[in-house]
């Protein structure tokens, strides 16, 4: 096979102006000669390409993805209280009207009481020593100078915060794990730049280190993880609620035991497939919040972890509640400031400083909304139905 | 606390055409005037909101994601063959810039090999027995009659085909798991379905059923589960290149030999950190190609699963390869036919029947190209720099 | 460093008669005289080291592991009916004491329902190709191949039947899971043997194949996994009873409430702390009975895997289930011929031929014994107290 | 089914000389007459049973368990320096030889450099609250409080030091995992009480605790877990060394290379089947010393995990790790003043006060002689025959 030359294929770009209306023309026309596909809606957007910079290189338009709102749902939250519609970003059908369904039975109950329990983003660099006591002894002077090295990591933002280092040592590697909190932005990059900070100030100090990299598959960005789910990526957040037995009789047509055995059922089959997720599908809804309020959806992969638990009051109520224990959010940076992205969270007035535990809240409230629409539908068995109802056949 | 009446809360409805101008400006002013939040870019679409029904409900407008193209790569596929440019639907910087990096590269030394592997769809319904002998016995009296079964669920669609069903005991549970294949589309819905008539048959047909639910947490939809890396979830695909190290060299200012060590570093990173992905990034790529192209992207979850092998040849090039065990996509139905979707499908010729192979050949070529740019650049420490010049400070 | 000469340091071996008295003395004098420790009743035992052949090298004498005795515990098997008393080998205080307060709350309530569900021996070989595509079509391969090779690999053995190949694909591998029955002998060798027959006759008619391994950590022998969770290594045994409310009141002092609602809490604690076992210590039980049968004790790792499960009846009974997925037993071969070890087999009527699944069966509900008893102590917070009485102070 | 009743089953007890020969006797008598099975070489012994109050109730005699001893090996510990011969207690034929031959190996090269990089043992309660919030609230104050806390545990013991207290947050639960250092003794029951006691504290002084169980499996006792193999049970300890060519492929007819590389193909297969040990069979050499040394063989189960990394040096030869990371020793307590037990501690001088590192380097440098042994096995294809020559045809 011969090499391509540069020239022959490539992108268009525009070292000028590579987000102006002619280079992108230029791309859009790019792209339609590789196949003869035609670009018209995806070249259709109210948004200015020039405000995109830091978010997308080689623009050509946008997807336009559906958002349809589910709520109110009542929430007493430390920072999130009230009422609160939500967006949904989504192209799957059921899913707004199995949301909104869940919602209104939880408000029927007294709404959700949402809580972020713990918030920490990571770097997890590696060292390489000649042997394993090498690591442990560098693992000793980590902790020794732990003063210093956060003094170096945090003069690279205004808002990273170095709460703790956690070591994890094996063979002759010392795998360090920074732990921080981000403000408001989701913070993988800025946590990045602290990281390195101090890792270069380590490197300067320390003799002995044969090899270093910034990343070592121990922050497990972008990524599902057992040490996600104990340790907390992004924000941990709890939602709870105790449904009456009788408002899911009238509402669900199931009785709280039914679910409640459910629960214990697929736990049994949560442990034995090996799940990231004692729940039903989460996912969902954190994904069509995601994609509407402009996080990084990638983080989905991270943020599908959870935990469900049940539980039947004296009074044959069901107490329920799910954990997400990374839940990676933003409301300040990356895509939040978009368009459309930063109307949806303006609309839930979670736009911008010190809203970050407002959204993560909501979010967990949305996601227990879900929980108890899916698991009653399963528990009645009426959910394949349902989907018959309102999707397309597939 | 008293209980909300459904007059006083809930989102405006039209039952006769709940995708019409009107209802959907309703609904607008219904979320406005929750906060004073204001709807302008989120109400601007080309698309036709009556071709939403199946895919959305209260619709009140999209999300525009920013599609930024990459490539062309190169792929040999078997159904996959020539160049393809990609559209990338991301709000985080420097995504397309690096899989655009990793893409010249790859090309330069021919190109990426991608092959599927294997292709299945789940439903995993689990059967409650007053013991375990019961449970036992009846796994053996599914074997016998798989065939009956296998009519049954197979009469309730033209396209999907029942493989195989594996069972899994655990205490007086008797776990099922139906597998799939379902043509061009993802598929979650239709194997729902045919699964709940076999199940029917079965419920019919078997006595001593004490329970029935037709899920258990063991297809784990939309989570990410060892027994999908295991067994296949959606397609199972491979993407290989040899990369050549002058190249490697030249472009990344790397050698293979230092890629190479970093993946064994981070494959002990891997296992201590119990991440379902010893690779280093191939959900941004996933993600974005989700967004863009109408895939489910809940299904991220899943999708986020891989497994990153590397060699050096005894040329000294880097052998490197990605297993994406559980990618869950669709060229057809779902949110495959919306407007700018569709488009982005079929500028990869990649929309309607008898394409998802191809597509899934084509993500997985991504996903590696992802791979090399990250993986070359944590080798030579250039990343975080890299975000620097590209991203927003976050 | 000097290199050691092989003269300079080397165990006493008798080419002719290795487990003769003269050899061991002069074995025990060498090891002795490494330290000046001394041995003594190390040199004392009844079994005759002539029949130790296969089982020891290097042989110098014994270690006395002291044998308590619990029940009997009556089970209600397919293949053991009746009261059994067990034989516990262990210098843990309070172990036997623990498992026979089970056993007499067990019979209270009418003993245990015991089956072996599933049985399986692995062995897993990787097969290395140049790319994917060949890994996937040898699978195909095989799977048309599956009766040729079925017989190549049972013409090994008069016990051994190949049952089923799972296959699981990755990058340019493709790992093949043999599955056996090895009727009253744990089997690895038996399946290691056959297994390597059949792959000559696979590498002998197959062409492409670049590299091959007998073993790829696919068996988990020794280990424990997840696939072995999953689809069942060694026995898959379930032993299940129904314990009345009074019984558990008068005997534990606990009502089962307490206990079901333990079980939740600690349902997860499993998930977080991603254990191999959702019960409480069914190794302890488990490792007794392998040390005092001659079992391969270091099966323990795949046998400590369980599923522990319960549920209050209408009439608020608990029932409890465990579930051991990976139980390595044999009562043929290997350690189980030897003096005390053969005795404790023959005193259960478990030694020999046909006897394997009933000793199973036994394992599994003496394990449910300990459970009970383990869980009453924590549910009712008295185990400590418990420990301080019987145990030493360590 | 009727009850039985006390009277009519149970094993023979005295409750003023239940370990003096004559209720030994009756015991033995009893256990016959369940099966008309003899008692012959389990009742020949020559340790003195009123020494094992503490350690087995229900005493009938001992299992006489073979063993064998391996080496020398030369290790390069900070507590266990010089040459090392080990005693095996098995009935696995090859066992020995094959650490035997690893031993040999490794001497030729240097030796075993083997390390304790960490030291903890834990007891993890949980507490239940009404919801998340205080959970979260109740972990802040336990930090708070960690001064008093800590003196309440260590007041239990004067080994016991409480060196910190992890927090997992879920649902309404706080698991704390207490960690503890415990000198030579394991430590299990140990931190049991002085947790308990620590707890006893917090239940008197914090309000709104709803439940509280000393156990919640977070400490994953006797069990395999993620949180082991990541946060460390027992020691922690790396051997390492670096094998010369040419002593590999004299001794075992194998190449550094190929060992390397059926390491990596065997990583894949690692992940893919959710193995808790990257190595070969670390368990068969820990479980041999066990049991000839008295430890808690039922540790085996958080004993198994392993951590196998190889890297070829410039010169080519083999660098080739293990890392144990929840290897749980002891050398004072438990059954380790028995008689044979002790002994063979006392050869090893490892008995007793100020051993327990010394003995956990052993231990760490016998299982890598088992892994260099069987890779070069697996990887030059002999290890069946090799199985065949000295194993019993099972």
């Amino acid at each position: 096979m011969t090499e391509p030359s540069d020239k022959d294929v490539h992108i268009p770009r525009d070292a000028h102006d590579d987000y102006g209306p002619d280079i992108i023309k230029k791309r859009q026309a790019y792209f339609e000669s590789q196949t003869g596909g035609r670009i018209d809606h995806v070249g259709k957007y109210s948004i200015d390409p020039n405000e995109l910079k830091g978010n997308i290189e080689h623009f050509i338009g946008v997807a336009q993805v559906p958002i349809g709102i589910a709520g109110p749902l009542k929430i007493d939250g430390e920072y999130a209280n009230g009422e609160f519609v939500v967006p949904l970003a989504t192209t799957e059908g059921t899913l707004v009207a199995s949301y909104n369904r869940g919602m209104k039975l939880l408000n029927m109950s007294g709404g959700v009481k949402s809580t972020v329990v713990d918030d920490a983003m990571q770097r997890a660099p590696v060292f390489v020593f000649s042997d394993a006591r090498k690591a442990r002894d560098f693992v000793a002077w980590v902790k020794e100078n732990i003063g210093v090295i956060r003094e170096e990591a945090e003069a690279t933002s205004s808002v990273a915060k170095l709460t703790y280092i956690d070591h994890y040592l094996s063979n002759k590697f010392a795998f360090l794990r920074f732990n921080y909190r981000t403000g408001d932005a989701a913070g993988q990059n800025m946590v990045g730049r602290a990281t390195f900070a101090a890792c270069g100030w380590i490197l300067d100090h320390y003799e002995g280190i044969e090899n270093f990299y910034l990343e070592s598959n121990f922050a497990t960005d972008k990524k599902a993880s057992q040490i996600n789910i104990m340790r907390t990526r992004g924000k941990r957040v709890t939602a709870e609620a105790t449904i009456k037995r009788e408002h899911l009789l009238k509402v669900m047509r199931v009785d709280p035991k039914q679910i409640d055995y459910h629960g214990r059922v697929a736990g049994v089959g949560s442990f034995l497939s090996g799940v990231n997720n004692t729940g039903l599908h989460s996912p969902n809804g954190i994904t069509a919040m995601f994609i509407a309020t402009g996080q990084d959806v990638a983080n989905v992969s991270e943020s599908s972890a959870a935990i469900l638990y049940s539980e039947l009051t004296d009074e044959g109520d069901l107490y329920l509640s799910i954990t997400i224990p990374s839940l990676i959010v933003a409301t300040y940076g990356g895509g939040t400031g978009i368009g459309t992205q930063r109307e949806c969270l303006e609309l839930m007035d979670c736009y911008g400083r010190d809203r970050v535990l407002k959204f993560a809240e909501i979010v967990g409230a949305v996601a227990l909304a879900g929980e108890i629409s899916l698991a009653s539908a399963i528990s009645s068995s009426d959910w394949v139905s349902s989907h018959e109802q309102y999707g397309r056949n597939r």
